[in-house]
């Protein structure tokens, strides 16, 4: 199984904006590498919740999306691949500032990519925000 | 422990109105009972995924909002009532129709309330499309 | 999809001994019924914690082992059949006493086995002690 | 908060004897650091489920007592540390040889601790063999 990603950063975006054109603009990839992906999120008023707080639904909505994008980095172009579940735990409040969401994978299998998905506060240096263990289920691909 | 709820469907709606401005018009409160609340979201295209079910995003929202409404309903207005921890599992995907859920609350403590929220397809019989656990952090209030 | 249990109490308590000999004794399964499962774990001495609570991990293993003989009830004798994710929330200290779990499938797809189990204290009317939500992978097997 | 770790190996090797005589030998914990802990757990048979492969129980138990063991260092001795919620991802099935779990905590607050233990099969190099998520409760403390 190769593990260096077969799509880089300009592809990995443009194919997010053809399949989720709702999400343009909302979540920037920054990086990827061998099982790996960064991805912001832009935080304006739309995310925030009483007492300036960013949302858990905009969170979770990243972390996925991080997830997301590291398992196609690895494995290709399968807009199909979908969440099966995600566990996110919510560890501190993040005031009004970007997100950053660095994804990792834990197993690549043939048919499931499990790993997490943590969630930084940018320039926030006490730990992390949020974190997430995510399983996405592959579609079945006919063998190379 | 008061088992019953404190705050009926209207009251609920309002507050909720009140406190997330955001969602109005997303999360209809359809029934509360002890340990219990029962929310409908309406599902129309801005809510769709490729291949027309709804988004996992769009069902954490779901499964989040009535939960707080089944907790909110026991132990009255606490807006700063928070989401510490939900795992989803998505089962099966929603056809493009309305989502309901019921939150039910296994356990409401001092200082957490812990449950499960399920999420149906209306008018689908063959069983939920996901399924959530849930842990709200209870700000602590000055003995009664 | 056959929605009645294939196998009943006797057949699986004989293949549960089988397979698992460590656990001969330890786990006696109550009920099956469709999606369904009642597991009771008696509890001595080794099970209990400093305070007389039964161990997290006895109560894992409870709810692993009847989530295992629910889907097993449905599908028949698969002992390959594997947990592949588990979430418990300990909700309160159980007593001394027996510990009784209730596994419900929520999705039972040809691949995996979604559901939940509820431990309760025998005797205790104050709601669940634990609850899981548990994923099991089931061995592909020949088109019927 | 101190982030330096307060006890030992020493210290908490005598400890977990002390409160845990039942796991006595089964454990062993070769580090502790700075909000982590590594813990070894020897297999032999006791531990082995069908196809030589250690059991689920097995390695919830090395996560759950990883993760305390990276608490108590962090925190001293509090026996009444209890695990309130873990969830568990089987990623690959371990061959028969020891188990060694790091345990990392995300966020250490004075009444939760929030964190991940991960469960790598001794001289395996293709990734962990299983993931958790692991929150404790940390008892009320006088103020120092």
């Amino acid at each position: 199984m190769a593990r260096e990603p077969v799509m880089n950063v300009a592809e990995l975006s443009a194919f997010l904006d053809e399949v989720f054109p709702q999400v343009r603009g909302q979540m920037i990839i920054e990086a990827v590498g061998p099982m790996r992906a960064r991805v912001r999120m832009p935080v304006d008023e739309s995310r925030l919740r009483p007492g300036g707080t960013v949302s858990g639904p905009s969170m979770f909505t990243l972390a996925d999306c991080a997830y997301y994008v590291a398992t196609l980095a690895m494995i290709g172009r399968e807009a199909l691949t979908v969440t099966t579940s995600l566990t996110i735990n919510f560890l501190a409040k993040p005031p009004s500032a970007d997100l950053v969401c660095e994804a990792r994978i834990l197993r690549l299998g043939r048919a499931l990519s499990v790993g997490e998905a943590t969630i930084w506060s940018d320039g926030r240096a006490d730990g992390p925000v949020a974190h997430a263990v995510v399983t996405y289920a592959i579609p079945p691909r006919p063998a190379p």
